[in-house]
Protein backbone atom coordinates (compact mmCIF):
# COMPACT_ATOMS: atom_id res chain seq x y z
CA UNK A 1 0.00 0.00 0.00
CA UNK A 2 1.34 3.44 -0.96
CA UNK A 3 3.93 2.37 -2.29
CA UNK A 4 5.06 3.81 -5.90
CA UNK A 5 3.80 2.60 -8.55
CA UNK A 6 5.47 3.31 -11.83
CA UNK A 7 3.08 5.59 -14.07
CA UNK A 8 0.09 3.89 -12.33
CA UNK A 9 -1.76 6.56 -13.74
CA UNK A 10 -1.75 6.29 -17.18
CA UNK A 11 -2.10 2.77 -16.66
CA UNK A 12 -5.25 3.54 -14.64
CA UNK A 13 -6.64 5.66 -17.62
CA UNK A 14 -5.59 2.97 -20.23
CA UNK A 15 -7.66 0.35 -18.22
CA UNK A 16 -10.37 2.45 -18.10
CA UNK A 17 -11.08 3.60 -21.36
CA UNK A 18 -10.56 -0.01 -22.78
CA UNK A 19 -13.38 -1.00 -20.41
CA UNK A 20 -15.51 1.59 -21.20
CA UNK A 21 -15.27 0.86 -25.05
CA UNK A 22 -15.75 -2.57 -24.01
CA UNK A 23 -18.43 -2.58 -21.65
CA UNK A 24 -19.85 0.48 -21.31
CA UNK A 25 -19.36 3.46 -19.18
CA UNK A 26 -21.93 2.88 -16.52
CA UNK A 27 -21.74 -0.94 -16.28
CA UNK A 28 -17.79 -0.50 -15.51
CA UNK A 29 -16.71 -0.17 -11.98
CA UNK A 30 -13.72 0.99 -10.25
CA UNK A 31 -12.75 -2.23 -8.92
CA UNK A 32 -12.52 -3.50 -12.10
CA UNK A 33 -10.04 -0.49 -13.55
CA UNK A 34 -8.10 -1.23 -10.65
CA UNK A 35 -7.98 -4.66 -11.69
CA UNK A 36 -7.31 -4.61 -15.17
CA UNK A 37 -4.38 -2.58 -14.64
CA UNK A 38 -3.23 -4.24 -11.75
CA UNK A 39 -3.36 -1.80 -8.51
CA UNK A 40 -5.62 -1.27 -6.25
CA UNK A 41 -8.88 0.54 -5.81
CA UNK A 42 -6.96 2.83 -3.16
CA UNK A 43 -4.32 3.68 -5.98
CA UNK A 44 -7.62 4.39 -7.83
CA UNK A 45 -8.95 6.98 -5.82
CA UNK A 46 -5.21 8.43 -5.07
CA UNK A 47 -5.60 9.98 -9.11
CA UNK A 48 -9.25 10.24 -9.97
CA UNK A 49 -11.90 11.65 -7.56
CA UNK A 50 -14.41 8.68 -9.53
CA UNK A 51 -14.33 7.05 -12.44
CA UNK A 52 -15.67 10.14 -14.80
CA UNK A 53 -13.05 11.79 -13.38
CA UNK A 54 -10.60 9.78 -15.78
CA UNK A 55 -12.34 11.37 -18.92
CA UNK A 56 -12.46 14.71 -17.60
CA UNK A 57 -9.54 15.63 -16.22
CA UNK A 58 -7.58 17.22 -19.16
CA UNK A 59 -10.42 20.08 -19.00
CA UNK A 60 -9.22 22.37 -16.83
CA UNK A 61 -5.51 22.43 -18.49
CA UNK A 62 -7.05 22.73 -21.62
CA UNK A 63 -9.41 25.74 -20.45
CA UNK A 64 -5.49 27.21 -18.45
CA UNK A 65 -4.41 27.09 -21.99
CA UNK A 66 -7.43 28.91 -24.27
CA UNK A 67 -7.12 31.68 -21.35
CA UNK A 68 -3.15 32.35 -21.12
CA UNK A 69 -3.29 31.88 -25.41
CA UNK A 70 -6.16 34.78 -25.31
CA UNK A 71 -4.19 36.72 -22.44
CA UNK A 72 -0.71 36.92 -24.30
CA UNK A 73 -2.06 37.29 -28.33
CA UNK A 74 -0.53 40.64 -29.12
CA UNK A 75 -2.29 43.51 -28.26
CA UNK A 76 -3.48 44.24 -32.09
CA UNK A 77 -5.17 40.91 -32.69
CA UNK A 78 -8.69 40.86 -33.58
CA UNK A 79 -10.49 39.07 -30.60
CA UNK A 80 -12.22 36.13 -33.06
CA UNK A 81 -8.47 35.38 -34.16
CA UNK A 82 -7.13 35.35 -30.62
CA UNK A 83 -9.39 33.03 -30.04
CA UNK A 84 -9.13 30.97 -33.18
CA UNK A 85 -5.16 31.32 -32.13
CA UNK A 86 -6.16 30.07 -28.71
CA UNK A 87 -7.68 26.86 -30.29
CA UNK A 88 -5.14 26.10 -32.64
CA UNK A 89 -2.63 25.62 -29.23
CA UNK A 90 -5.43 23.50 -27.74
CA UNK A 91 -5.64 21.23 -31.06
CA UNK A 92 -2.00 20.80 -30.93
CA UNK A 93 -2.23 20.04 -27.25
CA UNK A 94 -5.09 17.14 -28.21
CA UNK A 95 -3.20 16.10 -31.74
CA UNK A 96 -0.54 14.39 -29.64
CA UNK A 97 -3.28 11.85 -27.99
CA UNK A 98 -5.33 11.63 -31.28
CA UNK A 99 -6.40 7.62 -30.68
CA UNK A 100 -7.18 8.46 -26.96
CA UNK A 101 -9.62 11.66 -28.23
CA UNK A 102 -10.94 9.26 -30.49
CA UNK A 103 -11.76 6.73 -28.24
CA UNK A 104 -13.13 9.41 -25.53
CA UNK A 105 -16.17 10.74 -27.76
CA UNK A 106 -17.13 7.20 -28.73
CA UNK A 107 -17.43 6.84 -25.00
CA UNK A 108 -19.11 10.23 -24.19
CA UNK A 109 -21.45 9.92 -27.64
CA UNK A 110 -22.65 6.80 -26.20
CA UNK A 111 -23.83 8.00 -23.15
CA UNK A 112 -26.21 10.34 -21.92
CA UNK A 113 -24.67 12.10 -18.57
CA UNK A 114 -20.88 12.11 -20.22
CA UNK A 115 -22.49 14.07 -23.21
CA UNK A 116 -24.47 16.67 -21.05
CA UNK A 117 -21.12 16.98 -18.87
CA UNK A 118 -19.24 17.68 -21.97
CA UNK A 119 -21.69 20.47 -22.57
CA UNK A 120 -20.88 21.88 -19.64
CA UNK A 121 -17.06 21.78 -19.84
CA UNK A 122 -17.38 23.67 -23.44
CA UNK A 123 -20.41 26.05 -22.06
CA UNK A 124 -17.24 26.76 -18.88
CA UNK A 125 -14.56 27.19 -21.81
CA UNK A 126 -16.65 29.81 -23.52
CA UNK A 127 -16.76 31.42 -20.16
CA UNK A 128 -13.50 31.50 -19.39
CA UNK A 129 -12.47 33.13 -22.74
CA UNK A 130 -15.10 35.29 -22.76
CA UNK A 131 -13.57 37.05 -19.62
CA UNK A 132 -10.27 36.50 -20.74
CA UNK A 133 -11.16 39.07 -23.98
CA UNK A 134 -12.86 41.22 -21.30
CA UNK A 135 -10.01 41.96 -19.71
CA UNK A 136 -8.13 42.74 -22.94
CA UNK A 137 -10.46 45.55 -22.96
CA UNK A 138 -13.17 44.12 -25.67
CA UNK A 139 -16.40 45.19 -25.39
CA UNK A 140 -19.11 42.54 -23.35
CA UNK A 141 -20.86 41.58 -25.98
CA UNK A 142 -17.84 41.13 -28.57
CA UNK A 143 -16.41 39.28 -26.02
CA UNK A 144 -19.22 36.69 -25.60
CA UNK A 145 -19.31 36.70 -29.10
CA UNK A 146 -16.22 35.69 -29.82
CA UNK A 147 -16.15 32.97 -27.30
CA UNK A 148 -19.54 31.44 -27.45
CA UNK A 149 -18.49 30.99 -31.14
CA UNK A 150 -15.29 30.12 -30.90
CA UNK A 151 -16.52 27.05 -28.90
CA UNK A 152 -19.03 26.38 -32.01
CA UNK A 153 -16.34 26.72 -34.35
CA UNK A 154 -14.01 24.23 -32.45
CA UNK A 155 -16.73 21.80 -32.25
CA UNK A 156 -16.97 21.32 -35.59
CA UNK A 157 -13.22 21.17 -36.22
CA UNK A 158 -13.47 18.37 -33.71
CA UNK A 159 -15.89 16.21 -35.15
CA UNK A 160 -14.45 16.48 -38.56
CA UNK A 161 -11.26 15.74 -37.33
CA UNK A 162 -12.25 12.82 -35.63
CA UNK A 163 -14.57 11.76 -38.33
CA UNK A 164 -12.42 12.16 -41.34
CA UNK A 165 -8.99 11.06 -40.20
CA UNK A 166 -7.72 13.93 -41.29
CA UNK A 167 -4.80 14.02 -39.08
CA UNK A 168 -3.76 17.94 -38.67
CA UNK A 169 -6.18 18.90 -36.51
CA UNK A 170 -4.57 22.77 -35.73
CA UNK A 171 -4.87 22.96 -39.70
CA UNK A 172 -8.67 21.82 -39.11
CA UNK A 173 -9.11 24.74 -36.44
CA UNK A 174 -7.64 27.43 -39.11
CA UNK A 175 -9.71 26.19 -41.49
CA UNK A 176 -12.69 25.95 -39.99
CA UNK A 177 -12.47 29.57 -38.77
CA UNK A 178 -11.31 30.93 -42.29
CA UNK A 179 -14.87 28.97 -43.55
CA UNK A 180 -16.63 30.91 -40.53
CA UNK A 181 -15.54 34.11 -42.24
CA UNK A 182 -17.37 32.66 -45.77
CA UNK A 183 -20.04 31.62 -43.74
CA UNK A 184 -20.35 35.04 -42.39
CA UNK A 185 -20.37 36.03 -45.96
CA UNK A 186 -16.93 38.26 -45.64
CA UNK A 187 -14.52 35.56 -45.92
CA UNK A 188 -12.62 34.16 -48.82
CA UNK A 189 -11.52 30.76 -49.03
CA UNK A 190 -8.21 29.33 -48.08
CA UNK A 191 -7.89 27.98 -51.89
CA UNK A 192 -8.55 31.43 -53.06
CA UNK A 193 -6.02 32.99 -50.86
CA UNK A 194 -3.18 30.94 -52.20
CA UNK B 1 -62.17 13.48 -12.25
CA UNK B 2 -61.74 13.37 -15.61
CA UNK B 3 -63.96 16.91 -16.12
CA UNK B 4 -63.03 19.79 -17.67
CA UNK B 5 -60.99 21.95 -15.78
CA UNK B 6 -60.32 25.69 -17.86
CA UNK B 7 -56.89 26.38 -18.51
CA UNK B 8 -55.68 23.53 -16.56
CA UNK B 9 -52.35 23.74 -18.53
CA UNK B 10 -52.02 27.36 -18.34
CA UNK B 11 -52.61 27.25 -14.43
CA UNK B 12 -50.26 24.00 -13.69
CA UNK B 13 -47.33 25.91 -15.83
CA UNK B 14 -47.96 29.04 -13.51
CA UNK B 15 -48.43 27.36 -10.22
CA UNK B 16 -45.39 25.43 -11.10
CA UNK B 17 -42.89 28.47 -12.24
CA UNK B 18 -44.08 30.18 -8.89
CA UNK B 19 -42.94 26.92 -6.81
CA UNK B 20 -39.70 26.55 -8.78
CA UNK B 21 -38.62 30.61 -8.00
CA UNK B 22 -39.92 30.21 -4.16
CA UNK B 23 -38.46 26.64 -3.06
CA UNK B 24 -36.35 25.43 -5.84
CA UNK B 25 -37.26 23.00 -8.44
CA UNK B 26 -35.67 20.31 -6.28
CA UNK B 27 -37.51 21.16 -3.71
CA UNK B 28 -40.92 21.11 -5.53
CA UNK B 29 -43.45 18.22 -5.93
CA UNK B 30 -46.13 17.78 -8.18
CA UNK B 31 -48.48 17.24 -5.45
CA UNK B 32 -47.54 20.95 -4.35
CA UNK B 33 -47.95 22.24 -7.71
CA UNK B 34 -51.48 20.37 -8.74
CA UNK B 35 -52.42 21.63 -5.03
CA UNK B 36 -51.31 25.77 -5.84
CA UNK B 37 -53.13 25.20 -8.64
CA UNK B 38 -56.12 23.75 -7.41
CA UNK B 39 -56.25 20.60 -9.71
CA UNK B 40 -55.05 16.99 -9.09
CA UNK B 41 -52.18 15.29 -9.53
CA UNK B 42 -53.55 13.10 -12.25
CA UNK B 43 -54.97 16.37 -14.08
CA UNK B 44 -51.14 17.10 -14.09
CA UNK B 45 -50.21 14.16 -15.43
CA UNK B 46 -52.54 14.67 -18.36
CA UNK B 47 -50.76 17.61 -19.37
CA UNK B 48 -47.06 16.97 -18.12
CA UNK B 49 -44.85 13.76 -18.53
CA UNK B 50 -43.19 15.02 -15.48
CA UNK B 51 -42.15 18.57 -13.14
CA UNK B 52 -39.29 18.92 -15.98
CA UNK B 53 -41.63 19.28 -18.72
CA UNK B 54 -43.39 22.10 -17.45
CA UNK B 55 -40.04 23.72 -18.15
CA UNK B 56 -39.23 22.19 -21.98
CA UNK B 57 -42.64 21.58 -22.80
CA UNK B 58 -42.14 24.33 -25.47
CA UNK B 59 -38.67 23.33 -27.24
CA UNK B 60 -40.68 21.52 -29.68
CA UNK B 61 -42.22 23.33 -31.37
CA UNK B 62 -39.34 25.75 -31.30
CA UNK B 63 -37.01 23.77 -32.97
CA UNK B 64 -40.29 23.06 -35.87
CA UNK B 65 -40.18 26.85 -35.97
CA UNK B 66 -36.51 27.01 -36.71
CA UNK B 67 -36.32 24.50 -38.86
CA UNK B 68 -39.22 25.39 -40.93
CA UNK B 69 -37.72 28.94 -40.74
CA UNK B 70 -34.48 28.03 -42.55
CA UNK B 71 -36.58 25.47 -45.29
CA UNK B 72 -38.78 28.43 -46.14
CA UNK B 73 -35.99 30.54 -46.67
CA UNK B 74 -35.98 32.07 -50.10
CA UNK B 75 -33.24 30.16 -52.63
CA UNK B 76 -30.61 33.05 -52.36
CA UNK B 77 -30.83 33.87 -49.26
CA UNK B 78 -27.06 32.83 -47.44
CA UNK B 79 -27.14 29.66 -44.95
CA UNK B 80 -26.08 32.14 -42.24
CA UNK B 81 -28.67 34.66 -42.77
CA UNK B 82 -31.26 31.92 -42.94
CA UNK B 83 -30.09 31.02 -39.66
CA UNK B 84 -30.66 34.39 -38.08
CA UNK B 85 -33.89 34.91 -40.30
CA UNK B 86 -35.30 31.98 -37.93
CA UNK B 87 -33.86 32.86 -34.77
CA UNK B 88 -35.43 36.21 -35.00
CA UNK B 89 -39.09 34.12 -35.94
CA UNK B 90 -37.98 32.53 -32.35
CA UNK B 91 -37.54 35.24 -30.79
CA UNK B 92 -40.30 36.80 -31.77
CA UNK B 93 -42.72 33.75 -30.28
CA UNK B 94 -40.38 34.13 -26.89
CA UNK B 95 -40.88 37.87 -26.70
CA UNK B 96 -44.97 36.93 -26.14
CA UNK B 97 -43.67 35.67 -22.88
CA UNK B 98 -41.23 38.02 -21.77
CA UNK B 99 -41.79 37.38 -17.99
CA UNK B 100 -41.95 33.79 -18.77
CA UNK B 101 -38.87 33.26 -20.27
CA UNK B 102 -36.78 35.56 -17.27
CA UNK B 103 -38.66 33.12 -14.58
CA UNK B 104 -37.77 30.45 -16.42
CA UNK B 105 -34.07 31.07 -17.47
CA UNK B 106 -33.84 32.21 -13.10
CA UNK B 107 -34.86 28.42 -12.23
CA UNK B 108 -32.85 26.84 -14.94
CA UNK B 109 -29.52 28.52 -14.00
CA UNK B 110 -30.35 27.44 -10.29
CA UNK B 111 -29.92 24.04 -10.79
CA UNK B 112 -27.62 21.79 -12.48
CA UNK B 113 -29.56 19.31 -13.94
CA UNK B 114 -31.87 21.95 -15.63
CA UNK B 115 -28.58 23.31 -17.25
CA UNK B 116 -27.65 20.20 -18.77
CA UNK B 117 -31.46 19.96 -20.07
CA UNK B 118 -30.86 23.39 -21.64
CA UNK B 119 -27.42 22.82 -23.33
CA UNK B 120 -28.88 19.27 -24.81
CA UNK B 121 -31.69 20.59 -26.15
CA UNK B 122 -29.82 23.63 -27.79
CA UNK B 123 -27.62 20.98 -29.21
CA UNK B 124 -30.55 19.84 -30.60
CA UNK B 125 -31.43 22.60 -32.22
CA UNK B 126 -28.38 22.76 -33.66
CA UNK B 127 -28.46 19.49 -34.72
CA UNK B 128 -31.62 19.99 -36.67
CA UNK B 129 -30.68 23.50 -38.11
CA UNK B 130 -27.49 21.87 -39.73
CA UNK B 131 -29.64 18.87 -41.35
CA UNK B 132 -32.40 22.03 -42.56
CA UNK B 133 -29.64 23.54 -44.53
CA UNK B 134 -28.30 20.47 -46.03
CA UNK B 135 -31.25 20.17 -47.20
CA UNK B 136 -31.18 23.34 -48.78
CA UNK B 137 -27.81 21.57 -50.37
CA UNK B 138 -25.45 24.26 -48.27
CA UNK B 139 -22.50 22.05 -47.57
CA UNK B 140 -21.57 19.85 -44.56
CA UNK B 141 -19.40 21.53 -42.59
CA UNK B 142 -20.66 24.90 -43.68
CA UNK B 143 -24.08 23.59 -42.46
CA UNK B 144 -22.47 22.42 -39.36
CA UNK B 145 -20.88 25.88 -38.55
CA UNK B 146 -23.72 28.21 -39.76
CA UNK B 147 -26.01 26.18 -37.23
CA UNK B 148 -23.67 26.20 -34.53
CA UNK B 149 -22.85 29.25 -34.30
CA UNK B 150 -25.94 30.73 -35.16
CA UNK B 151 -27.24 28.55 -31.37
CA UNK B 152 -24.35 30.49 -30.08
CA UNK B 153 -25.19 33.85 -31.21
CA UNK B 154 -28.60 33.25 -30.46
CA UNK B 155 -27.66 32.33 -26.59
CA UNK B 156 -26.02 35.59 -26.38
CA UNK B 157 -28.77 37.65 -27.34
CA UNK B 158 -30.75 35.79 -25.20
CA UNK B 159 -29.01 37.11 -22.49
CA UNK B 160 -28.85 40.59 -23.38
CA UNK B 161 -32.34 40.39 -23.47
CA UNK B 162 -32.94 38.68 -19.85
CA UNK B 163 -30.14 41.35 -18.61
CA UNK B 164 -30.42 44.51 -20.38
CA UNK B 165 -34.56 45.17 -20.16
CA UNK B 166 -34.18 45.66 -24.04
CA UNK B 167 -38.05 45.04 -24.94
CA UNK B 168 -37.33 44.30 -28.65
CA UNK B 169 -35.74 40.65 -28.54
CA UNK B 170 -35.66 39.85 -32.53
CA UNK B 171 -33.75 43.21 -32.98
CA UNK B 172 -31.51 42.61 -30.36
CA UNK B 173 -31.10 38.86 -32.41
CA UNK B 174 -30.62 40.98 -35.77
CA UNK B 175 -28.05 43.17 -34.09
CA UNK B 176 -26.17 39.92 -32.67
CA UNK B 177 -26.02 38.89 -35.81
CA UNK B 178 -24.89 42.24 -37.36
CA UNK B 179 -22.08 41.97 -34.52
CA UNK B 180 -21.11 38.30 -35.22
CA UNK B 181 -19.96 40.02 -38.99
CA UNK B 182 -17.68 43.10 -36.74
CA UNK B 183 -16.37 40.09 -35.04
CA UNK B 184 -15.34 37.77 -37.52
CA UNK B 185 -13.95 41.10 -39.07
CA UNK B 186 -16.15 42.21 -41.77
CA UNK B 187 -19.24 43.36 -40.91
CA UNK B 188 -19.94 47.28 -40.61
CA UNK B 189 -21.58 48.11 -37.62
CA UNK B 190 -25.33 48.95 -37.59
CA UNK B 191 -25.14 52.25 -36.48
CA UNK B 192 -22.71 53.15 -39.69
CA UNK B 193 -25.31 51.63 -42.01
CA UNK B 194 -27.96 54.36 -41.48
Amino acid sequence: MGRWEPNARGRLEQAAMELYGERGYEQTTVAEIANRAGLTERTFFRHFADKREVLFWGGGALQELLVSSVADAPESTAPIDAVAAAFEGAGARLQERREHSRQRQAIITANAELRERELIKLASFASALADALRRRGVADTAASLAAEVGIAVFRVAFERWIDTGQPDFPQLIRESFDELKVVTGHGRRRDLDR
